[in-house]
């Protein structure tokens, strides 16, 4: 288990030059990291406004942020686990045709799921930025670059994983479920596109966004 | 030592309502994980055109993206400790006149250390884009999205580390050394802009950067 490791181990891991970890379980840890910060800030005692209001909506979204920073941190795993699949459907005999058929198929399956591994990653990383907008409304503003690093970091959980995806969906042979992926990646960016404009400006960064700046 | 504990353990830090650790230890983390996955793709044994002077070259960054994945690990820990050092200057007594002065005294000292440690993570994540080119330009093309992630990660690296220096450089109480840090910032930020192009081009990303669209 790699969230077992300790962060040394694991970055260590991340540098050895076999293929996995790589930058799949990097973009969930990096979701795993925003998860964390924005739970950190959700939980202090002092909120912006310094209101009951305040207080509810920074309680309400504890849960989910609780949730997915589980989600991400097991995605860490999930993400090598299946490229190491892809990794040994490439390794199966490819001596008759019949071998080659089936190695095909298993490398097409194995894709498929290191396909829709760093989706789920995109998908809650999504969800923090969706949340995020709470945290910089009605968080503690002495938190801010806290706030900022964290928002930053669910950027890279989702545009890593879904870079992830691009370079995977079209080894899966389902020119539908590729479609289907393109569409909800292209919604995905758009989305955050219109969500991050009210965070920053929340965070009161003027004129510039400071870690995309 | 935040580096000898578990990811889960560190997630659980990173959650916990208390200050320390947060951003600026995220941001470090962040190049941290950059650092680890150029090395990966340095290392292996795969270059983009397979020639004497890919490997070269690769090789000869090596050894400068280990001492960064150092000096960023370290930079986790000496964030954390940093802004104890401000937490701590805050609470000293301010009865009278003399204890004011000296705690004023106290919390733009430790605001200096906590300006000066971001700094260094900002200057080290940077460093890691200049050698990221290299990578882009002659590493493993189908390491591609693991070179992505890093670069969005080194970004988060000196993005989320100029946002605490931006917070914090203020509270110093020195006019010339804010304004040379500003300086520097903005060199930075410049040096950033013109560095990332070439990157994206070559890692044959069209149209779009994933993890910043």
């Amino acid at each position: 288990m790699l969230a077992s490791k300790t962060v040394t181990e694991l970055l260590e891991a991340f540098a050895s030059p076999t293929p996995t970890p790589g930058g799949g379980s990097a973009a969930a840890l990096s979701g795993a990291v925003a998860a964390s910060l924005f739970a950190m800030v959700a939980a202090m005692p002092k909120t912006k406004n310094g209101t009951q209001e305040d207080r509810l909506m920074l309680d309400a979204i504890l849960d989910d942020l609780v949730r997915l920073r589980k989600t991400l941190t097991d995605l860490i795993d999930r993400d090598a686990a299946s490229y190491d699949g892809v990794v040994a459907a490439y390794k199966l005999p490819k001596g008759t045709d019949e071998e080659k058929a089936a190695r095909k198929r298993a490398v097409q399956d194995a894709m498929r799921v290191a396909t829709d591994v760093p989706m789920e990653t995109a998908r809650a990383s999504a969800s923090l930025i969706t949340l995020a907008r709470v945290i910089a409304e009605r968080g503690n503003p002495n938190a801010k670059s806290d706030t900022t690093v964290a928002l930053s970091m669910a950027q890279v959980g989702m545009g890593g994983a879904l870079a992830n995806v691009e370079v995977n969906v079209d080894s899966v042979g389902d020119e539908a479920y590729a479609a289907r992926l393109r569409d909800e990646l292209e919604v995905m960016k758009t989305t955050l596109g219109m969500q991050l404009l009210p965070i920053m400006t929340a965070l009161g960064w003027k004129g510039h966004i400071p870690p995309r700046s």
